[in-house]
């Protein structure tokens, strides 16, 4: 059965595993002639609420997620100096910039180069250097764009895409959602793509 | 650079996602010519001690194991009757019995018996009536093997294996180990075949 060709991907900037797909979906999502939606919202609102802390006081999962991240780097292809800045002070602020970026129309090529600048060249997302420059890469004017970012209809955009992935039932980041499935974590891609193509997960 | 052909699978009877690796492991290691040493450890104990409480209290999160799993059980033609009964009450006696298969080289088979009258039938693992049955089916006395089970050496064995396992860096299950390189997750099986096998992970 397929069930159409559009996938929402959900993901905050901030979340570290979010590195490796916003730098491989758009090749991926082309492989299987889909059409990705680039959803921003909150995680830290979701996970605070959720009592849901993955790296906080946990140095060995800590560790364990630079290393397997620093593995399939190399398997993907992607530059990084890792363990990157974490986590990130601005992590809303980086957010709400996206959220702007979404009502713009201009949201893929900013979160490209905010993470490009972030896990590559070490400098975190949401403050500058970063922000600015990830900005003027992506043709945008830096003070307009963070004007409009502080102000209040980005926040409740913001605010209102975290309450949408909530109510679909995403409690962390990258999350795929097609036809109502969840599916969490950048290593969950491929399902995604391939439920939107047979609404199963075909046998390997 | 090729390391060698064996794999370390550290697991615990009790994981979710191990029902995937115990019915799959055989195959998926064969087709890389990789000798797997299945080693039983108590996953309670590390996640107590490191705070990392997966599922409890965040129901969104289970429902969510829940579903991944039985879209992955389809996938690999797996039969499941979900969700399974868990957490396990008796986690540690079911690993205790894993630990004495280990001393006495039938592991592999009780281990996937147990699962499969888990996973399969509903029965939790580590109690009546999977244990006996499992037992059975592994060509076991369950009298003997519960009565070594329930003794010190045992206990001390489980703890023994758990020591090293978190020595290792192991924090959760399913986890391969391979030259020093952890790789956590059933998602992760062919990510540690490919590092047996190239070293590092190859492009896809």
């Amino acid at each position: 059965m397929a069930t159409g060709n559009k996938l929402d991907f959900w993901f905050s900037i901030g979340s570290t595993y979010t590195y490796l797909t916003v730098s491989r979906l758009d090749q991926v999502a082309a492989r299987y002639g889909a059409t990705v939606n680039w959803r921003p919202f909150n995680v830290r609102t979701i996970m605070l609420e959720m009592d849901n802390i993955p790296f906080a006081g946990k140095p060995t999962k800590a560790a364990y997620m630079w290393r397997d991240i620093e593995r399939r780097c190399v398997r993907y292809g992607l530059p990084a100096r890792l363990p990157a800045p974490y986590p990130l002070q601005e992590l809303e602020f980086a957010n709400r910039v996206a959220v702007v970026a979404e009502q713009e129309g201009w949201i893929k090529a900013y979160v490209q180069h905010t993470y490009q600048h972030w896990f590559a060249g070490g400098h975190p997302a949401g403050v500058e250097p970063n922000l600015s420059a990830s900005l003027v890469e992506t043709g945008q004017d830096p003070e307009r764009v963070i004007t409009l970012a502080r102000g209040d209809d980005a926040a409740a955009a913001l605010v209102a895409n975290t309450e949408e992935a909530k109510a679909l039932g995403v409690f962390g980041a990258p999350t795929f959602v097609v036809d109502g499935e969840v599916f969490w974590g950048d290593d969950r891609l491929e399902d995604a793509l391939d439920w939107l193509e047979h609404g199963r997960l075909p046998a390997p």
